[in-house]
């Protein structure tokens, strides 16, 4: 393992009275915080906090965009124009970076939320939407997208506007032979066993193949792996994750 | 006039299909634009749409924080801890930034909106609250308030925190003797002859005396006047005003 | 003629501060007013104001429900289930009936507004979603959907939950060759004539076919037309095809 | 005991992918569940499975409306017209009733949230507000106060538009001597002891005198008391609560 592969993980994403996650718990043990901007989830006071709770800890601060649908938590398309989506990513992105620079620090990348990360995908326009607001917003600000066998189709995309590009892969999820993620109502989707999660996650860390959903052999270039640490069974495996990590 | 006095005006107060304002008129004639932040007014593309367009004419972007509250447009009191009243005020002056910062430009002041630009005036946590948020932002990005016949308390306020105040008067509404402007419901409260208006802010530009609501003298030291441009009457006093402006 | 088509009109569409439409002047031209339920537009004030206007003029209440979306008006596609779907449209049917209960009235049918309403053209469980919230709302009230060519699918779908179809067309509107709208990206998808607009509306009034956007004969069976009274052409419009349909 | 006291609760307070309250655990023990409406809480979706919930359990369900403020759980004061108050009232009362009546049930009252239940207790516009959107709604719908040492004022103000009224008390709470609840930033304001908070209970379904927090003897004549079963302390007490009035 040549490069330290990083953990990244969603929180934040607590909204008014409501909580959600364990950010306490969890913030110690990842390198990157993708923190929500009040579009799907969090509040001004909850962003502050969070921002707050990452600089105490040296954990990077990443935007969590997402469409406007705090009902729906971004998880559900909205149909947005590029143009709609340029400025809402814009919005979102600056919202953060205000409370990341009242705690002398800065915004480190940009990972877009639920719905949004998933258009990305398949939709150009969108993608292109994305990396304008990235590059609009400061120069060399990267975009965190989903390392695929093949990511041809991002890397062109996001040259021309000259935004870098943070790759993640998932460590409790399966995957297609092209390295999108098996989606979640097939059998076998999700991994829950520690043990599998564990291995997935050393495989893609030192750059090696593992097997993919139906059992070929798949192999992912990752600057970083998705975590949860939400409850105290994701908590345990991010703990052991993070510890076999450091000794690696 | 030593000092050349500035026009300032609420812009950007658009909402998604419903327009108000006249922005493409009443900009090329002020000096400076309160642009809404999406809490009592704006959507995203409304804001990075009205950024260009104080670009393109060279006028100042102003930030214009309200409480969250898009059907009442922030006029109403709701009663938010000092902590909300930071945190929400830095989410807005971020999400506007970030389209200035897009167009090559910046936040240039802080004036906030409605009941939160009200409430300011009589609690002594709220203002210290929005000063933070100002300076936590960037050091010396100036707070926009009321000129009162005296301001000690504001600048007593803004200097704890190394805020700098900008002081803005208004030529179409009648004033209290301490400064304060007259409520609205009082007979005389706002003026609408053009002359009356057009004399009061020649008054307040050469920091003249002008007759308050009882016919007293009163002098107001003023950076800014704040204007009108979303009609056509208003439209037309604003160009007789900057004129004279010009002219003096 | 042997049934009098009636005339129905979006409205309500104001919020908070911003007004949309000129429901004053429409709605003395109209029999059915379609009102928007707060997801897409108007506040409660505004529901209870343009519930108090019609029962004035005697028009009847349509429920106008909506994707959540005030800031894209409704206009944007939200990938809901069909269950939300069904809540959703309760939830906004029920907030309407309040306003008509304490003005002594009750909602006479529902029609869906923008996204949705064009949704239901292609999906039945959204269709049966939105038909499930009628019938559960109250036995008999009546949904209206698009006059088709064929609405052989829409009225077996209504049947299976017993509930009543209103057909509606437009009279301004070009259409396709099975009864859908034209496009508006394509040229001549919307009529602008006046007198273009009353002979598509006497055509469909009269059960007659007219000529569609090939120029091909196309019939269509509606109880209602669809008009549009927010500008002084449209009011202008609307006046002389009040007139004509009531000369019939 | 004449008169059996009930019990209700709070319920239906999740929101989107939030979840708030355990209601499945408390509803079989409460006699009326009060229901959030989506303007502190609850998606159309939770309003209806909570309504099923109710029904299932044959628990009374109430309205529990609230100044529009998701981000503050309605707990924040909003400065809303009566005009305002009586049509957001109206609004949510149609929206739940709309869950009720798919589900063969009706609103059987109304409490006020958060800050608008607390603001009705010193201002009679707003109280009278409410008291209309209830007799506008239905007549006879009961709405529901905090019983007072004395409450004439309560009794006088519905009495001219008609509307019954219901009395709560608070078996957990330290009262003032006029039947105030004791603010809670008062040290003992809030009864912790289960043994408390029984004997609270018992003293006012009985309609025998209990100490307040001067320790006088204050009776309070109630037709409810509020119980709380978000957690398993509270839902433990309200398993003692329920069982020892069902044996009285």
């Amino acid at each position: 393992m040549t490069k330290r592969i990083l953990l990244n993980c969603d929180m934040g994403e607590s909204f008014g009275a409501w909580r959600m996650g364990d950010d306490e718990h969890a913030m110690p043990l990842v390198d990157q915080a993708n923190l929500a901007c009040g579009f799907h989830a969090a509040d001004p006071l909850t962003m502050q906090r969070t921002v707050a709770l990452a600089v105490r800890h040296g954990v990077s601060i990443g935007a969590h965009p997402s469409y406007p649908d705090l009902a729906g938590f971004g998880r559900r398309h909205l149909a947005c124009s590029p143009e709609e989506v340029e400025a809402l990513v814009l919005y979102q992105l600056g919202a953060l970076e205000a409370f990341c620079r009242a705690a002398g620090s800065q915004l480190a990348y940009v990972k877009p939320h639920g719905a949004l990360y998933n258009d990305l995908v398949r939709d150009d326009a969108l993608f292109d939407a994305v990396l304008r607001a990235c590059a609009g917003f400061r120069a060399g600000l990267p975009l965190m997208v989903l390392a695929l066998a093949d990511n041809t189709r991002e890397r062109r995309l996001a040259e021309s506007v000259g935004v870098p590009l943070l790759f993640e892969a998932f460590a409790d999820r399966a995957y297609l032979s092209d390295g999108q993620l098996a989606p979640r109502r097939l059998a076998g989707a999700v991994h829950h066993e520690p043990q599998r999660i564990l291995e997935q996650a050393l495989a893609i860390a030192r750059g090696e193949p593992f097997a993919d959903l139906d059992g070929q052999p798949l192999r992912l270039e990752a600057d970083s792996l998705c975590v949860h640490g939400d409850n105290p069974e994701s908590l345990a495996v991010l703990r052991r994750l993070r510890a076999m990590l450091d000794a690696a």
